[in-house]
């Protein structure tokens, strides 16, 4: 029987299926499958990943088919990580990406994976962390991460990524509620999809003016940032996507020093989300559930009862939390 | 000068202008701001807590706004949190809501909050509870919290509400989207709001369909709910108001063992959130900006140049990163 490790040399050599098995292994938290993450990680970075991200509804699915279908016309290899951070329950409410993209699901230059959040547990940063590292190391060349909505985990995954696009649509809302959104701010390439409605025009123009004004900001700390491409697409028909994939070229031709300054932008965001997480699962497992309560339940039952704040509870739990012992792991264990 | 131990004092008396300053002090870390905010929280638990939320676009606010002026003509004070967690910029992002909310705005009995994420330092949660915390202290009777998104951060702050309404629109994509949402598993209320659109009638039918599914899925650990009840609305005229104002009220005259593990459920998630944030901001800071670098700066160039994987290195970060001496704060010191 293969081992974790077994299936990261495999998976480094192009099994697909070992692949998927090692992704599955992490999800599951199968004992060794962390470790073989880590040595794998060496053999990172040579992957463009593209976030693609907007709310419910613009099209984005079909847009990411779309340019799965381009990329695969040149023979590149194309990973999709379809996140879905809004869903507390995996599988079903996937159901929808598992159909559009069965034109794709025979094709062995394709591999796709859905992701939901599990529970309340968090770890879809993780995960989708690791499903990129492994089809990058598994030598594919491009890998789409695709993520529902406007909340802060679609912020920091598509922190991850080497050019993020940002997909809307005509008749969404106002333009004041089309900036509430905050994505531009992230965005590399914009794109308004279905862009043979009513109201593309106009969406066109409310973007331009937008982006007029939000040239002006970047996040803090950081240098301005070029203003994003703006695209317009029909990805029902396949309209504009031609100029799309012009347009992520242009990213992926980035200065090498920008590029750098990326890179280590996303290290950080990684290590973030991933640490918030951990002490999340930790918090969680202390104050346990209903049924099984843990040793911060009656912590809990005190806040509930208003006898103590939730601030003082949360610092109590946050330094309690992350006292568990961290498994070390050697980074001159990573395959190189 | 007045100290945030004495605005709190002065909150509790009803001084909304003592609780507005308040809520400043505890976002800009003013010294005694935590301390005053957790002697205050034991005033806090009478307040029915409204969650409001879903896409950009589909009306919320508009919604919020008609349940603000019935609530008004009643007499009752109404506070509102408008909590914008896409924006990494707090201030022009939310000026929509200024704008809209100028119907309200000479009325002494509605107090608006607008919350937008402080770069990316997180935070949200902390403020918004913070926000409701003071709110409920001072005698608020009613406080809606205004999400946008599909988010974990909206499904978070959704959690800490005593009633949680999901706002849908038609024309906002097919079934399957809107299931993705996954904002139906937290409805007390599911509003189809712009109820007066082409393809409203056909949205409310396939919600029908869909709560008949999702009624057999509970939250992980947790007893089944009982089915969201399905509302109508058209916030432009204000048609629908009323039954949305009486599902509301079934919602808060829920019997008390269910209101209790509610209530239990919602310190949980607060804390939980807490704790998250907390950790973010102490891995931020030991990360440190390109200009500033902090300790963990080389960890970061580690995992930028693949010889550190992520995993290993927010390890390392997170049982770094709650080192922090912890302020304590004696439960006796909650004020009654």
């Amino acid at each position: 029987m293969s081992t974790p490790a077994d299936r990261a040399r495999a998976a480094i050599g192009g099994d697909l299926r070992a692949a998927a098995r090692l992704m599955r292994d992490l999800d599951d938290g199968v004992p060794g499958a962390r470790e073989a993450l880590a040595a794998l990680y060496g053999r990172t970075g040579a992957a463009f990943v593209v976030g693609v991200t907007g709310a419910p509804g613009v099209g984005k699915s079909t847009l990411v088919d779309q340019l799965v279908a381009v990329y695969r016309a040149t023979g590149a290899k194309v990973g999709v990580v379809a996140v879905d951070p809004s869903s507390p329950f995996s599988g079903g409410a996937l159901l929808g990406d598992r159909v559009r993209m069965q034109r794709h699901a025979t094709d062995d230059g394709v591999f796709i994976r859905s992701l939901a959040t599990r529970g309340q547990l968090g770890g879809l940063s993780r995960s989708t962390a690791a499903a990129v590292a492994v089809l990058d190391a598994a030598g594919f060349p491009l890998i789409f991460v695709e993520t529902v909505g406007v909340g802060q985990a679609e912020i920091d995954v598509a922190r991850m990524a080497d050019a993020v696009v940002v997909v809307t649509a005509p008749g969404l809302g106002d333009g004041v509620q089309a900036l509430k959104a905050g994505l531009l701010e992230i965005a590399d390439v914009l794109v308004v999809n279905k862009g043979d409605r009513e109201g593309a025009e106009a969406a066109l123009r409310d973007l331009t003016t937008m982006l007029q004004i939000a040239e002006r900001h970047a996040w803090p700390g950081e240098a301005p940032r070029a203003a994003p491409t703006l695209v317009r697409t029909v990805a029902a028909t396949g309209e504009g996507t031609a100029e799309l994939v012009r347009a992520l070229e242009a990213a992926r031709a980035a200065p090498a020093a920008e590029r750098a300054r990326r890179r280590r932008r996303q290290a950080a965001s990684q290590v973030v989300a991933i640490v918030s997480e951990i002490t999340q699962d930790a918090a969680l497992a202390a104050i346990g559930g209903d049924e099984t309560p843990g040793p911060f339940a009656p912590t809990i039952d005190a806040v509930a009862a208003r006898t103590l704040d939730p601030w003082s509870a949360a610092e109590r739990l946050a330094a309690a939390a992350t006292q568990t012992p961290v498994i070390a792991t050697n980074s001159a264990e990573v395959i190189k």
